[in-house]
Order: C-alpha cells, then sequence, then structure tokens
C-alpha cells in the first residue's frame, strides 16, 4: 500500500504557491508496539495553516521544510496495536496531508458516530472548528441579548457558527462577507439579521446603516480595514473576539495594526486573542450543545469538498481569495 | 473678588500652544440656593486634557469653545448653602482652570484632611490618580506575583503608582521613561528592578534583557513603537492594560495601531481599555490601601508644583515633552 503525502518545499512568499509543496509516494507506515495505523478520511483546510508554514513560531512550532504538511484529518483506524483504539473506530487528530498515518494514540480523538450524522458535519461543526466558534463567542466573547455582534469572515467554517450562535443567544447579527451569494445565505439561510458584501460595499457606512446602536461584539477573523471600521463603531465595553487576521498571512512587509486603535482606550474596549488549542477542556460542553443546536435546527452549515488530495495546496488558497462555499475540506479516501 | 481663569479659544492642531487659551477675569460668582463657592487651591494637569480640546468625542464630552477649561481640582469650600458641605471643607472636583468656582455639589467630593499628609499628596496619590493606577494594576491587569510587569511612561503620575502596585504584589517591574534621572528615581527610590530610557536605548533590546521571561503585564500609558517592542515580547495570556496612549495625542494624522497586532491573536494576549470615571465605586478600597502604602513606606510619590494659573497651559505642554518631574499641579491659590 501507497501513502500518497504533500510535504512542506520552501517557506512561502505571499500567497501560498503549489510549488511550496512537495508530492510524494512513499509506502504506507506499519505500526508498531501500542501504535495504530489510520486512513485518512478527509482533511481540514484552515487560514492557520499559512501561519505554520513561516519560519517563526506561531502558536504551533513551524512545520520543518521537507516535514508532512500539518492539519487535521477524519480517518478510520485500520490496524491497531494500542489498547484504546480498535480496527474501524472514527478518529480526528492532525495526522497531516497524507492518506495514512501511524500514531500512538496521543492527541487522537475517538469519535461516536452517528448514522444520521454526514462525516463532514464532523469536520463543519464538530471537532476545533465548532469548538474555535463556541468558546470565542461564549467564553471570550460573552454575548448579551440584544446585543449587536458583528462577524467578519462570516461565510466561514468558524464565523457562520460563531454569528448563529449569536442569534441563539439573542444578538442582534451583522456578517460581513465577500460574495453577494454568501450574504443571501447568510440572512436567508443562516437568520443573520443583515449581511454586508465588503468587495462592493462601503463597509463603514453600511455597519453604520445595520448597526444603529454600535457595535458590542465583534468576532474578528480578518483583521485590516474591516477590523479599523468596526472599531470606528464600537460601543462602551465592546469586546473584540481576536479568533483570526486573515487579511494579513499572505503579508510580506509588516503590518499596521489598526488606526483606530484609540478606540479601544477611549469607549473601555477589550480585544482579547485566543486559540483553541487552549479550550479542549470545554470541548464536552461545546459538542453537547452543538449537537443539540444541529438537531434542533438552529444551526446550519455547509462543507466545500475538494476532491483528492492532489487538490489540496491549490484548495488552500482558495481560503484566502474567499472562493470556498462553507468549510473546506479535502477528501482523501473513501467514506 | 476677583475670578481668573483660562477658557478655551481654539482646538490645538498638534502640540497645545498658549494662544489655544484665553485669559479671563471675571467677577467671582455668588453660590445660589443649594450651592457653595469653592476657592482652588490645585489644579491637576493630565494627558487627557488634550483628547478633551478636540471636537470629537472622548469619553467626556468635548470642552466647548469659549467655556472654562476642565481640569480637576483640590480646593476649600469658602461659602456654603449647600447642607452635605461647610466652609472649610476640603474638597475634590472637576471644577476648572479658574481660581473659584460655583457647584451644586454633584460630583464633588468631600475629603478627610490628615495634618501628616501634604495636600499636593491628594493630587498625587488619592483622587483620580491613585485610582487609575489601583484599578488598571489590580481589577484590569491582575498581575500575580512572579509575573514580569512593564510600565511605560513609568515616572509619570499614574505610572510610578501602578509599578509599585506591581512590586507590592509580587512582580518583577520594568519601567520606561524619558531620562536617566527618571529611570534612576525608578530604580533607586522606587525599587524598580530595571528602567529603560526610551531616549537613548533601543527598547526591544533592552526589554529582551530586562524580561529575561518574557512579559506577563503592560500598564501602557504611550503607544506607538514603545508598545510594538512589549508586544513583541509578550508571553501567552499577557495583559495589556491600556491607560494611555500619549504618544499619539498630539497627532494630526491617522495613526497606525501596533504592528506586532497579530501577537495579541498568537499569544491569546487580551488589551483592555478602561477609563478612572467608570470606577469611582473602587474608591474607599482603593484609598485605603493607597494611604496604608504610603504610612507604611511602599509607596512613594513626587509632585511637580507650578506656580500660579497663569502658566498653567505653558505648563501643560510638559507632559507632552516628558520635562515633568511626577505629578504635575498648578499651585493656584494658597494652602
Amino acid at each position: 500500500m501507497v501513502n500518497r503525502q504533500w510535504r512542506l518545499a520552501a517557506r512561502p512568499v505571499g500567497p501560498v504557491k503549489e510549488s511550496d509543496f512537495e508530492w510524494r509516494e512513499e509506502p504506507a507506515p506499519e505500526p508498531g508496539e501500542n501504535q495504530l495505523l489510520v486512513r485518512n478520511i478527509y482533511l481540514s483546510l484552515d487560514p492557520a495553516m499559512r501561519g505554520w508554514m513561516r519560519e517563526t513560531p506561531s502558536y504551533l512550532p513551524p512545520v520543518r521544510l521537507g516535514e508532512v504538511m500539518r492539519g487535521t484529518t477524519l480517518g478510520v483506524v485500520e490496524q491497531s496495536r494500542n489498547p484504546n483504539f480498535a480496527a474501524g473506530d472514527l478518529v480526528r487528530g492532525v495526522l497531516g496531508w497524507q492518506e495514512c498515518a501511524v500514531s500512538d494514540g496521543a492527541g487522537l480523538s475517538r469519535e461516536s458516530r452517528h448514522p444520521a450524522i454526514p462525516l463532514t458535519a464532523y469536520m463543519a461543526v464538530f471537532g476545533h472548528i465548532g469548538l474555535t466558534a463556541y468558546v470565542g463567542m461564549l467564553d471570550i466573547g460573552q454575548p448579551q441579548a440584544g446585543e449587536t455582534l458583528v462577524v467578519t469572515a462570516a461565510a466561514g467554517a468558524v464565523g457562520s457558527l460563531a454569528g448563529q450562535i449569536g442569534k441563539i443567544h439573542g444578538c442582534r447579527v451583522v456578517g460581513i462577507a465577500g460574495s453577494d451569494e454568501k450574504c443571501r445565505w447568510l440572512t436567508g439561510d443562516l437568520g443573520f439579521d443583515a449581511a454586508i458584501n465588503y468587495r462592493t460595499e462601503n463597509v463603514l457606512e453600511s455597519l453604520r446603516r445595520h448597526c444603529p446602536n454600535g457595535i458590542d461584539l465583534d468576532f474578528e477573523n480578518v483583521g485590516g480595514e474591516i477590523l479599523d471600521a468596526i472599531l470606528a463603531l464600537i460601543n462602551r465595553r465592546a469586546r473584540i473576539v481576536l479568533c483570526g487576521l486573515i487579511s494579513q498571512y499572505n503579508a510580506t512587509a509588516p503590518v499596521p495594526g489598526p488606526y483606530n486603535f484609540t478606540n479601544v482606550l477611549v469607549r473601555r474596549a477589550r480585544i482579547e486573542g485566543f486559540i483553541v488549542v487552549d479550550h479542549w477542556g470545554r470541548a464536552p460542553a461545546a459538542m453537547a450543545d452543538l449537537g443539540r443546536w444541529l438537531a434542533e435546527g438552529r444551526l446550519k452549515y455547509r462543507v466545500d469538498v475538494v476532491e483528492g488530495l492532489e487538490n489540496a495546496p491549490r484548495a488552500l488558497t482558495r481560503l484566502f481569495d474567499g472562493s470556498n462555499q462553507g468549510k473546506l475540506v479535502v477528501k482523501i479516501g473513501e467514506e
């Protein structure tokens, strides 16, 4: 059996290119004592990957040149010599851009598979995506009913969940996204109160119109000019939940912080960064709530499935041009 | 009796100039029913005044053109028709840049005068200065023993207290100030562990040397390049207590936020702005603690007294060139 992989070949300068990766075909590894072999089915593509490709450490060490590219996958245990896992188990872990991987079980979680839940939902709602939205919105953002919430990259995997969680908690929710189609999805299907297409609208003007009582809470995935427009309109004691800064991940020169930074002082606001890896302890509560909201029809999602591991590098660039429609995953193997 | 005053004559562009104020001599006002007349002794000069002179509202409405310039004063009740105050009471309030003022008592606090405490301490330690340092450091900053605290504008009125409160709570404290004399005062008299002269040193390099374990807490009064150097070195879960941004108060063009803003995300930091006016409820606890620390010799301060109300506008500019030595006050009348 062959294990096809993408390894990091070069540190990208600016946008990621396919040549930053190297395609490799290796013999599939054999599990040693206490190890197991996982066959990956889905690979999650996440904006944070751009940070892992840099030479400077982010919240995880950089992926080394020549190393299999890091990524979260959902897979099935093919063979187990580890007492905690059995062949056939559905597992999630950071097993990389490859068809199969050997693991000692550390950092691997066994997922209970429900027949009614498609496997893609384990990527789009459960796991790190759902936990990010849940912890960011509830623990960091602390939404109060009646508050105005703005979500940036609102049609993205995390943003779309964060906005819906805000709605469930009684907020007026305004999303910012990059196409009219995405905006229609937010307001038509997800119940957002308003949506702004940042490519065609003046974001500050539109925010002013859609947030007549100002902004109390911002679930921030973008940064740059969009964050500045939001900071212009924040209310006293506003919270900016800093989940991502995708507008600057490809930057090749230092990027200035928000020009309206003074408003953080004047309006007594709080900007707080968080990374999901610190919050695994909240996963049981998060998964229970997310599952219930999903079953009740209060939480919707969409998945953008790219077929074939060979297309992963090109697919990754779609997160940065905004052409993905919902949670972006690569289908590596058969369900 | 004549009431001499400074009124706001023009909105400053860039640094404040004397011509932005107008000197006026008016008949002293008479207290009406339920009112009292206060004779001001000391006027506090604070960086926040620059914001009040702008046309755009900050956390208080702008001072109107032609209005007596806003400022906190310490004074004595000369005459009272208000049952809550009597002639001879020592009072603090926002009574403006003038020799006397009529008040209905709203926002005026009666201070119990201790013979051992010089009146200047009511400006430099008690009141809004001490409460700002206390609330910012303890409630917002939440210092833990063993953490590394950096204080900017550390020889200033608020910064010098904030740093000492950090020492009292077991932090390693590094101050940043604008002269060798100030740095010697911080380390020699106030017990700071280290001090950096930002005019002669490379702040980032010096911080690296003095904060070998990184920075956990920043009491920020300055912003700009100094904040950027701090953000470069923050630890996971660092707190940036945003108390002031004096480096940009005189700016005439938009000022970019910190270039190392990404570190707020990557290091899961929290930036929180606060304004003392929201925290008067903490004053009793703050004044009790500050008074005890002062009596125990654990808290020191110095006051830079400018004689004569006529010198107030020129004195205000000293806050921005850093030539003041400690809490800057104007002596308006005899004690």
